[in-house]
């Protein structure tokens, strides 16, 4: 059996949406994600923002209700019938999101095992054929065939196989 | 650079050694490591004892004030200049020890970046040519070369090479 393993942030969570909709209620601004379209999120971010903004990311509530992508529960549980599915978040990088990342998936997720659960930093630790991603530099770490999540920052990347929603993910797999 | 993956309770921690020193405070008893010998905690434990015992696992606190195992922090210091690291711990069985084991990671070795820790359930995943581990399941499961390190419940199992402390690990990988 095949191995994918999955990405949370920007894949199985809409961070950016979820951002933003904090971001201009905080700010009183109108950002949307065509803004963003070839950009990270704090190269849009006014200046005078960016300290408020970045303390978005330190917040454990802030992980703990975070929107799901669209299908993203549908497909992940039709891709574990002819996969072995392992989540794999790079929650190293934000410890505070440890417990808040747990239970987001036991609510959203409960099919999924806590046993295919990974917290990481650098996923070349990822033993598995497939990950779905959006970040440049952990698909770049990656050992096996990187599959590329499209986020409005990695829209110009070439260089991976790509999906642009869940429905991309079912008809990659699963035909 | 050849790469091995280190467990966390029972190989950099003395967990074993801290459960029985509480577990003996706590209920007035002597059981020592020699009493585990072939055996895992839990065969060994009076059985109106085990529920208490058992929930000294879900304390955050009890998982923050582990002893580390004797040399561990310089062999792995040392064994960083010759091979890539990686902390694989199978945290998942234990939520409430996420914010204890990184915390207790950054206290005691503070040398390894958080870039370089995994936070896993089914070791499967781990990508990596060695595992030091104590846990035959893990080590079953683990896809590289397996070392078992020596704990009370793991000393009848003879299917991989094994070191009895930091300094036979030193020997083995260092020479």
């Amino acid at each position: 059996m095949k191995r994918i393993a999955i990405d949370m942030d920007e894949v199985m969570a809409d961070t950016i949406s979820h951002f933003l909709e904090r971001y201009n209620a905080h700010f009183g601004m109108s950002l949307s994600t065509d803004d963003l379209y070839g950009k990270h999120l704090f190269e849009v971010i006014q200046e005078d923002h960016k300290p408020l903004a970045r303390d978005y990311f330190q917040q454990e509530e802030f992980f703990r209700t975070i929107p799901v992508m669209p299908d993203s529960a549908e497909v992940i549980k039709a891709l574990m019938t002819q996969y072995e599915v392992f989540i794999t978040t790079a929650a190293m990088d934000v410890p505070c999101s440890f417990h808040a990342k747990f239970q987001w998936l036991q609510e959203h997720f409960p099919f999924i095992s806590p046993q295919q659960i990974v917290f990481c930093g650098d996923k070349s630790i990822v033993a598995a054929d497939y990950l779905i991603d959006d970040n440049l530099r952990q698909l770049g770490n990656f050992r096996g065939e990187g599959i590329i999540y499209t986020a409005p920052h990695n829209v110009n990347e070439k260089r991976y196989r790509r999906v642009d929603n869940w429905r991309a993910v079912e008809r990659m797999f699963l035909g």
